[in-house]
């Protein structure tokens, strides 16, 4: 099936032209992204967002459907040596399957028309490990949108894309917002803006008894290290504290957004609202 | 004040003797480890187990104090090139400041005689990032103890001990153990096993609203991937999942154990036991 047809140089040029969008700059040129996996090549067919799918010999015969389902889409299968797959994929244990997909997210108005009832907010987070954590979070918390502010890590890098687990296709993302304009719109939506901060006062537990969770909430996370500087802070109406009953100094920011979230979801399913 | 005695080579006896520690075999062996930049040797300082310390000129004077209180216990402090510090932490931003510490884990006995309320049990957690993690959750949602089975990854890994940040220093670490006998164990002191399993039918949440979370509890944490299978799930009292409100498979382990402590730390506040 595959045959003389299988590209074995990674010097191909649509090869090279798929390894570029390693680069943000790149994918922002060209509004492109890779997901890897039949996982996130799954849900990237299902939004019909594919434009050329990369597979190996092995993975051509183990996930045919989808290679069948991207055919039905007209969409370009490349057959790739296993060599060209781990260049293009980047990872020790490239998974034999990689699309090159449009973006995906949607500007700020979509996300705050739907009046979602919690909303994450990223400001400086520069992992993309630990923000495609805090989107798969989000997501199972059931979060109806995230923000990347415009100094955050890109929702479309790599790594990101593969710790959100396929989170980055369930949940709207908003990409490269200005902070400043984000919390302001989704106030304007009704939504009280809390920004996650170790050295607050008040703590969450407090906030959740007072009932104050129960209101439609944009949770604020900072930088990984240096968490919201005052400027920041002060875009929120409130700073909130996860409560540290041990020794450490803090959570990191996966942790922190696994508490906070939580703690919305569960007001937002016991308050009458 | 350090001058002709800095040592540049990583072909020094001292420091290859060092870089072995990076080998689980090694520290097995020795039962020495490594712990990197101020914050973990302030700790091991504390615990006075450091035998060495390893120090670049530039934090020789920015951390005089540590390097004065190492000098003040005996332990002998080596300055090091940049480069030689870099082979020695394998990190992209080596933090100048590196001990040879003593392992401070602690038999089973010890802490189940403490009676703690909350306990972690790591089953086939392979990655060192993510246990330490857990490990840094665990110490901040007020935990006694955190339990590595033999089958997972060593607590003294370079990459768990620093994403502990310096919790591998706060809480009872017990290392090694066979899973069977820790939940023995656990359970005669009087602990339930809760196995945290996305595919369990009781809620999180319904546990809580039962008051069934006031108990002490030692929770069950399975493999990033592949979860608890039905051999481990057996150990448990119980299988409990994290709700999913969202379109998520599963949460990651970071996030489930922070929700699942946390919940676990909310109930033991607000129980009368």
């Amino acid at each position: 099936m595959i045959g003389s047809d299988e590209i074995t140089s990674i010097r191909s040029p649509r090869v090279k032209a798929a390894r570029q969008l390693a680069r943000r700059s790149s994918r922002q040129r060209t509004r492109l992204f890779l997901a890897e996996g039949p996982q996130a090549v799954r849900e990237a067919l299902a939004w019909s967002v594919v434009t050329e799918l990369f597979v190996t010999s092995e993975s051509w015969s183990r996930r045919g459907e989808l290679v069948a389902q991207a055919s039905a889409q007209g969409v370009p299968v490349l057959a790739v040596s296993g060599q060209v797959m781990a260049e293009l994929a980047q990872t020790v244990t490239p998974q034999g399957l990689l699309a090159v997909c449009r973006f995906i997210d949607v500007p700020l108005q979509r996300l705050t028309e739907a009046a979602p009832r919690l909303v994450v907010l990223l400001a400086n987070v520069r992992d993309p490990g630990n923000a495609g954590t805090v989107l798969r979070t989000a997501d199972a918390a059931g979060a109806g949108g995230v923000v990347f502010s415009d100094s955050s890590v890109d929702p479309y890098n790599s790594k990101c894309v593969r710790a959100s687990a396929g989170s980055l296709f369930h949940v709207p993302v908003v990409a490269g917002s200005p902070l400043r304009q984000a919390t302001a719109a989704l106030r304007g939506a009704g939504m009280q803006v809390l920004a996650a901060d170790g050295g607050a006062d008040r703590q969450l537990d407090g906030l959740e008894a007072d009932g104050a969770l129960g209101r439609p909430t944009a949770w604020l996370f900072g930088n990984e290290a240096w968490g919201l500087p005052a400027d920041l802070l002060a875009l929120a109406d409130e700073a909130v504290a996860v409560p540290i009953y041990g020794r450490a100094e803090s959570l990191n920011l996966a942790a922190a957004a696994a508490v906070c979230l939580y703690a919305s979801a569960r007001a937002h399913r016991t308050s009458p609202g």
